[in-house]
């Protein structure tokens, strides 16, 4: 087969560029591997005056990439705008309406709409496509729905945003603050300037949705997410964690808890002999359970135009040459809704660590707060001078139920001796 | 669809009785991912009496498995017999000649034969598949297929044998000697009896010859791969890669090198701050650097029935729901066949061990036979008593072309003072 595969190209910030650039430098070999080659007859962006580094003077320029959809010239429309709602979803809509298949490297999109889109692909029989939405240039979502797809996912978990892991693990190397390496990152252009997208867990979040929704084979549910980010993470955690044999990385976490969907964004303990406790920097990584592969590991660059653009165009290959099936691993039909898994339920290891007053007495009223909701302590780590008149508590709990735990607390909060919310984190185990 | 797809399984070891219990337990939610069931509908082995821990009464049995391929009820074939040639590779070419589909976990087979049976397959345009002959449960074959399609891999290697890994990373655990690991793996049941193709390398060549064949388009060239394995790797060896910031590990690395083919099994030091550094245990991982994508990695068990069961019936998964595409990542008919690339023309640095005899002027001699060949060293790590009158000398060389290393171990070859052959490992670095 010789006739191209016609894309059209909606936004050309980095990543548009990307993919202009991969399709010239490496469209031959595309075009073998494809079977056809992979052309790209328009393009649309706000500002068609942006020198961006490209020729565009190939291309059909379209003011009003709404447009897109009833070109009979275009088979497949690429998406980079971003945002999950607005013009990017305007045209996933129109696009798919119209017959024309869709490339997508916006997880808030899929996350917010997937189904919602999913559907609409599945109904008019074209392909909708995102693995550069989850973790970049890793191929994580073709290894879970084909490489995988032979398992049970007993549960699916990793680094999902890069611009944490840059920060925790330059904490870890430096024992730097965490506001003093936000800034730097920032400076260097690893993190945005309103970076809470990031550091909140937001982004991981909308990726973890979209992993679960394909290796449970369940409805996408964003707002059934658990999400706590990384800026209460203290230099002293990271080396108290150390001390105990764990780094701290921002993970999601997604599981099947007998029969209901447990979904969380949460910094963990993740022990040294995990391959997650070796991903330094703004490197991601996925890791799916399966009942009969074990543990797998995907682990790439999580970001970057190039990567991106490598995933978008092996999406864009897989329809060129006709493999593309099902939007996420089963017809959306098929696909259940879970009900929500409380996390109070879930049995576990945390470490907490409180910033107190130093005073005495303050010790023995969290250990009874911690007794009374039958949280028994494995170990007090260590107590450490914060600030001129404050203190670090860091404890481990042993096995407890996540609601005492949260009980304990509670009954803390109006404690005149703390100084701000205690942190929490899990220690990743076999068992998460 | 709901014809299933209709298989049959040759081989009955423990891959085969781990198929048909990944087909029991998973097989319904397989039918929704595929898009319809997978059915088993014949099974042929050798000894029909031997229990396997699975029920065969479903199956037809047939005590011929050359058979299968005039059978109309079958529609695919699944080989787990092992060996490159005999009985599997009649199944093969029988099977895909008469239009069956090929499913093979046989690294072997298709380390030798994999471009003949290719042809047959796309000359009769059915399916052969063979996720399961590269690094067991990962989906790596898949991964580079499609994942990375978009990219031009500028290499492709990493740990390709579980056994040496284990061997490997159990030495430098405990420090111990090659042949005690070595027998408490036998004893243990993870190495062979006669274990030569794992840790000689033979092994992992046939898998680097089918990574090779993927990522740069060529035809396997299995005679091409200079093989050595980890025989004589000493734990004096490891500590001292320990003392420099590496670790030692037996890789397959496969690169086009000025459009030539360069295929090496060797074991190589590997800087702690690459992510195989820490691959340990039986595990495997293949590192693949695209152009655009960058490194990416994938990480797995490289054995056992679970895993390989999981990568076969992925496998199938496909076939069922008609991605198949060619064989490699390209049409057999448009694979080049490249020239070898000569490892003398390579420029790294080597780290190099002798065991000599412990009398005055050994260093001397060593020395001036490299300064001769035009090696220079860059750091002479140590000297260690090896045994009664035998001493140790590591050495890591400056840049140097390989045939330069080489040459002045020849000039050492009839040296009295040598007790056996010196050891060469490459210091993986980013040019390699």
């Amino acid at each position: 087969m010789t006739t191209p595969l016609r894309i059209a190209l909606a936004g050309l910030g980095t990543v548009g560029s990307g993919v202009i650039r991969l399709i010239n430098e490496n469209g031959a070999m595309i075009a073998q591997r494809a079977g056809r080659p992979i052309s790209i007859v328009a393009v649309s962006a706000r500002d068609r005056a942006r020198d961006r580094g490209v020729d565009l003077s190939p291309y059909k320029w379209v003011d009003d990439m709404g447009d897109f959809g009833s070109d009979p010239d275009i088979d497949c429309v690429v998406e980079m705008i971003g945002g999950s709602e607005g013009p990017a979803l305007d045209l996933a809509r129109t696009s798919l309406k119209q017959g024309k298949s869709f490339v997508t490297a916006n997880k808030a999109m899929v996350a917010h709409h997937g189904m919602e889109l999913a559907d609409l692909a599945e109904t008019k029989g074209v392909a909708l496509k995102y693995e550069a939405a989850v973790a970049g240039g890793i191929p994580v979502i073709k290894g879970l729905r084909d490489g995988a797809a032979a398992n049970r996912i007993e549960r699916v978990y990793g680094i999902l945003n890069g611009t944490s892991n840059y920060i925790l693990t330059t904490m870890e190397k430096h024992g730097s603050a965490f506001d003093a390496v936000l800034k730097d990152a920032q400076d260097l252009g690893y993190a945005e300037a309103d970076p809470s997208f990031d550091i909140d867990g937001v982004d991981a979040a909308h990726k973890l949705t979209i992993l679960a929704a394909l290796s449970f084979g369940t409805a996408i549910d964003f707002e059934g997410v658990e999400i706590a980010g990384i800026r209460n993470i203290m230099a002293a955690d990271i080396g108290q964690a150390k001390a105990l044999g764990y780094r701290i990385r921002l993970l999601g976490m997604a599981r099947i808890d007998g029969g209901k969907l447990f979904q969380r964004v949460n910094p963990y303990l993740v022990p040294e002999n995990h391959p997650l406790a070796h991903i330094d920097g703004s490197t991601n990584a996925v890791v799916a359970e399966g009942n009969f592969s074990g543990r797998l590991m995907f682990q790439g660059a999580g970001a970057g135009d190039g990567p991106t653009a490598s995933a978008i165009v092996a999406d864009l290959i897989d329809i060129a040459r006709g493999d593309c099936g099902t939007v996420f691993s089963m017809p959306i039909g098929q696909m259940g809704k879970s009900a929500r898994a409380e996390s109070g339920n879930r049995t576990g290891k945390s470490y907490v660590r409180f910033v107190v007053t130093d005073k005495p007495g303050v010790l023995a009223e969290i250990t009874a707060a911690m007794r009374d909701a039958q949280v028994s302590i494995e170990s007090l780590i260590q107590t450490e001078k914060a600030e001129e008149g404050s203190v670090l508590i860091s404890m481990v709990t042993h096995q407890s139920m996540e609601r005492d735990v949260v009980q304990s607390l509670d009954k803390l909060s109006n404690s005149s001796s703390l100084q701000g919310a205690p942190v929490v984190m899990h220690l990743l185990s076999d068992e998460d």
